[in-house]
């Protein structure tokens, strides 16, 4: 991450108003390229957001079709609370970013990870019937933020996968509506990936490195043993 | 990749009329670090190339039996659209330099790698009998030129291997004239590793990683669970 | 590991007392980015401590939920025999200081190792209920101190999981007690990870290289053949 | 690698004599860093060495009870054909080195490599009763010297652990003589690891990765499909 590329007119000013930005910005270009290394990230697959504003809600998020392995400064684009460029002349967004937007909005979340890694793909066609996963009895489970003893169990719900953005962003919001006593880390989209946030970056991080970790104990327990 | 050693006269030539080649011959040094390390091309094993000139054909590709981690700058050589070397007093190319020739006329593309990783291995063999494998369902198959959906089924075609190259060559040739209606983004030999490519390197890369990350959720998928 | 952070004032008296500190820091920081990276410390899971001094007994661990991955130079804490800050006014050290302790007491370790793999997960799961792993006949058992032939047959044994520290250290300190004509080289707790250790860093380190790698071997074996 | 220790004066004279040993010395040390990484030679087991004179014999061998992961430019010895140290007063060297310097003179080696991977720990346990594995009909086969087809059968011996070197080098060799129309890329120690070797160093390291591979294929294709 040594290659320093001038920030754009955008992001200069935005970076007048919030200067915290551009350290969370080098953060999820290393993050990028760690998760390409783990093979969470592969083949332009992944988006990655922080929350800049929330009144009007501003979500920095990778521009579409980048390679996460090797995000330039300038690989990112800002949408509004409905997904929609704002400005409208930036690069274009991924279909998903509703979906960002929709965690920033409704979890209150600071910063939102989608990955595609080899267990979130495997494991929510597998668990798909059951319309989730419990994650149980793990000492990992108290990494994410509120959980204090492993005799939890904690629920990754799975979504069918769709291309209407739209309408996969309702069905999660039903969910969480309808759930909204049990606090919810993340989500697995059927044979896609996974969506998991935290109320800043390195939170959001530390939950993806804790689910993911819990899928592959899952993964290798299920089928291997 | 900081080794900085000088080109070779051809390469300087070459050089002075293709001036973005010099960044491509960089990305596939970098690029066969890459796939080493993942375990993708171990053992001198693989060979990369991209296409210089449509008209005639020409063709750099890695020189014979290099070590694919440590990629030198001159480790390359330009071949015509038989695989013979051109001009002649150039290092030994691999004899499946044919098969790169072979997608770059007919499925016009810009650049071909090909690896042997363990899933291409393994799963090329599980799988002869039937023919190639389908990849159906996985959002990741997106990550493929003119793939807009998961609701998609990309068939990767496994071909016998051989040490006969123009026998498999005319195999693969009729193979795609055959299915001429279905566009093909790879295949695989049987016991021996796969054949990606690209419009242009980036998507060929792009396409390597989709393929090889598909591969794995198969063979994670049909074995483990 | 090229930052470097100017030492807290604590940290700048303890290093005149005991000038080798200054590299067992930074070979934490070192290991910490390795265990990370291979997945044995993720999501701010693990600890790692030495033993400063022995009389009175003063340890320096890692304070409690800091990124393996990025460990900073100050971010460590010193505790006493029962795991309490000393001084008082450093940063929250884990609950699980007093497990480093113990060992320091009672295995007259110079170092403690505390990692959250997977195979130490999933496999003290699937032995609890033989109270622990026979390791028999690896020619890698010789890694282990005072080990000099793979005819050797190796007890891990595990404790089931607990919030309860204070408890699990009992129990623990009462095993050593029962099997005390047994070297102990670590211990599983159930589906939260190993504690190893040796009478120095170094040795720590091989005996969790060791460990983990007849884990993963314990883990094929059993599983996939 | 970056580490720069001036060698030893007995390292300095053997440097004059033979100035591509530093070359070498080097190679390994950043060899035994690739190995430690993918997990071929964890906790200081594994010794690798290269052949300086013939007449008489003197190889250079890793010292006993190294870190792989971080060797020293100094961390080898001199050893003559029986494996003794020449001259005395150099550090310890391992008693497996008697199987680098059998491999020398029987097998005309120019370099030897000793691992310890997790699939040649198990599968030499697995295969033992066969007393060898069979690796047929891949294309990577093409990476051992003098095999030019996949059409091919290679035989991987599997010796029974022991402590007593002197007695498993004559049983390596008798196997030798008994087989001498086949030729020998390398051999497993039963639940210990692999040997194998090169004309020269590159050679060794090609058929290191060859061999690793195949067995990560053989084990793959055994147990999970």
């Amino acid at each position: 991450m040594t290659e320093q590329t001038p920030p754009s007119e955008l992001l200069k000013e935005t970076l007048l108003e919030h200067p915290w930005l551009g350290d969370a910005i080098n953060r999820l270009r290393e993050l990028g390229h760690d998760y390409w290394t783990r093979g969470w990230s592969r083949g332009t697959s992944s988006n990655y957001s922080v929350v800049i504003d929330r009144n009007p809600l501003r979500v920095l998020v990778t521009a579409s079709g980048k390679d996460k392995g090797h995000l330039g400064f300038n690989d990112f684009v800002i949408v509004d609370e409905l997904g929609k460029l704002t400005p409208t002349d930036q690069a274009k967004s991924s279909a998903e970013t509703l979906l960002h937007c929709s965690a920033a909005v409704h979890q209150n979340a600071g910063a939102i990870l989608h990955t595609h890694s080899k267990w979130a793909t495997v494991l929510s066609d597998h668990y798909a019937p059951l319309g989730g996963i419990w994650l149980e009895g793990f000492e990992m489970l108290k990494g994410l933020e509120g959980v204090s003893t492993h005799e939890t169990r904690v629920f990754l719900p799975i979504f069918e996968n769709t291309q209407d953005i739209s309408a996969l962003r309702i069905q999660v919001e039903e969910y969480w509506k309808e759930n909204s006593s049990n606090k919810c880390w993340g989500y697995l989209i059927r044979q896609h990936g996974m969506y998991c946030w935290g109320s800043e970056l390195s939170q959001a991080i530390r939950h993806m490195e804790v689910l993911e970790f819990l899928l592959e104990c899952v993964g290798t327990k299920v089928s291997v043993l």
